[in-house]
């Protein structure tokens, strides 16, 4: 029996309707799968809703993986069993800065065919429009919770970035946006770099790169909104 | 007057049409725009050829910007006398491991409004389907040429990815690509981890991840082939 294959599809960054974020044919593949993996099960069925007019939900097969449901055998299991899988994330794209990283690692261990779907990955956006080093950079994901922490963190990557030649990016919840901002024109020297690319995709989206020094002059509020954060020593 | 944008557009992977790789709120974009700039002057026109049916290619202006030819400011120029822009690479997302991002940093230092437009990024498929570290991985473009120094950065990569927990990414041109992946399996520990995504998105493309010393025992002919490494001890 033929294996299952793995899709993974990125989802919109702002909320964009299916139909305006793939070309016609990945909207076939996906029209196509019957079986997805959530990170959520609610935002997860309503990004499907738009897929084509008569959908039926409830004829499609759900498995949710997150923080606290982690029950990856199983899906395993159906793929081996021929049934290809879609995985879609709460956002951006599954592998990156997620959840689906341990699936699609075991997926391949167990020799499963894994297809990645071209799509909207807010990462890679913000480092093209960066103007930063896209020849080498490093993504870290969230950085500590904790303020003390957290300065302590940007200050190493400030240092590695100049160290290394390399850009630094990491993202942060739309909540504790303005607070890692405010930290990050604190601690850096004035001359380093910082590019903020927030809300991308979206019509009120934007991504510009100063001096933390010139920063400092102007009134920023990112509160509550996605943002990529790259700095440059 | 009001400045040009400057749109970062992906061009596909594996010489798929355009109407294929972009829905079609983004081809309307693509086609209001009457100057690009270009890495070869020809690669760049037969990429726009299938934007629409009466494309005039005449009638478009380009710029051409590689490594030879680096002329920024009169790009720079247009774009704020209220012109806006498309930077096309040869392949991939301008602004990643290209020639784009001086010419970007350059926009962003002018307060031009850069727009990176969502498409194709073997890096981001690559590390999305390897199922290694999506939460901290570092992008290091191409390796050195001489062979020598080709191992030396191979085993550094893989110390750095065990001390940081951090996926090492890199690239290579497809004629050298055969020599690189020996090396990289001749040079690491057995259980080191080396993910080959090879011709993504094209229908012999595929992404597999497996331990070097598992690698070591197939038959592996990646030559002339395009191919993203990740390697992760």
């Amino acid at each position: 029996m033929e294996k299952g294959k793995l899709y993974l599809i990125p989802t919109s960054l702002s909320g964009m309707p299916l139909v305006d974020v793939y070309p016609e044919n990945i909207l076939t593949i996906i029209r196509e799968i019957k079986t997805f993996v959530v990170e959520t099960p609610k935002i997860g069925r309503s990004f499907l809703k738009g897929l084509y007019k008569d959908v039926k939900i409830f004829d499609l097969k759900f498995y949710t993986l997150n923080e606290n449901i982690r029950q990856i055998s199983p899906i395993i299991y159906d793929l081996k069993s021929g049934h290809d899988i879609g995985v879609i994330s709460d956002a951006g794209a599954p592998g990156i800065g997620d959840m689906g990283t341990d699936l699609v690692f075991e997926a391949q261990r167990n020799e499963i065919n894994v297809i990645p779907i071209v799509g909207p990955s807010a990462i890679m956006l913000a480092i093209m429009a960066s103007g930063l080093s896209g020849q080498s950079f490093a993504f870290n994901g969230y950085l500590p919770k904790e303020q003390e922490a957290r300065v302590k963190k940007i200050k190493q990557l400030e240092e590695a970035s100049h160290k290394l030649n390399q850009a630094q990016v990491f993202i942060e919840t739309p909540y504790r946006a303005q607070y890692v901002y405010e930290d990050i024109i604190k601690s850096c020297k004035d001359n380093t770099y910082l590019s903020l690319s927030v809300d991308l995709t979206d019509e009120k989206g934007f991504s510009k790169t100063k001096r933390a020094g010139e920063w400092k002059k102007e009134n920023v509020d990112i509160s509550k909104r996605q943002v990529v954060f790259i700095i440059q020593k």
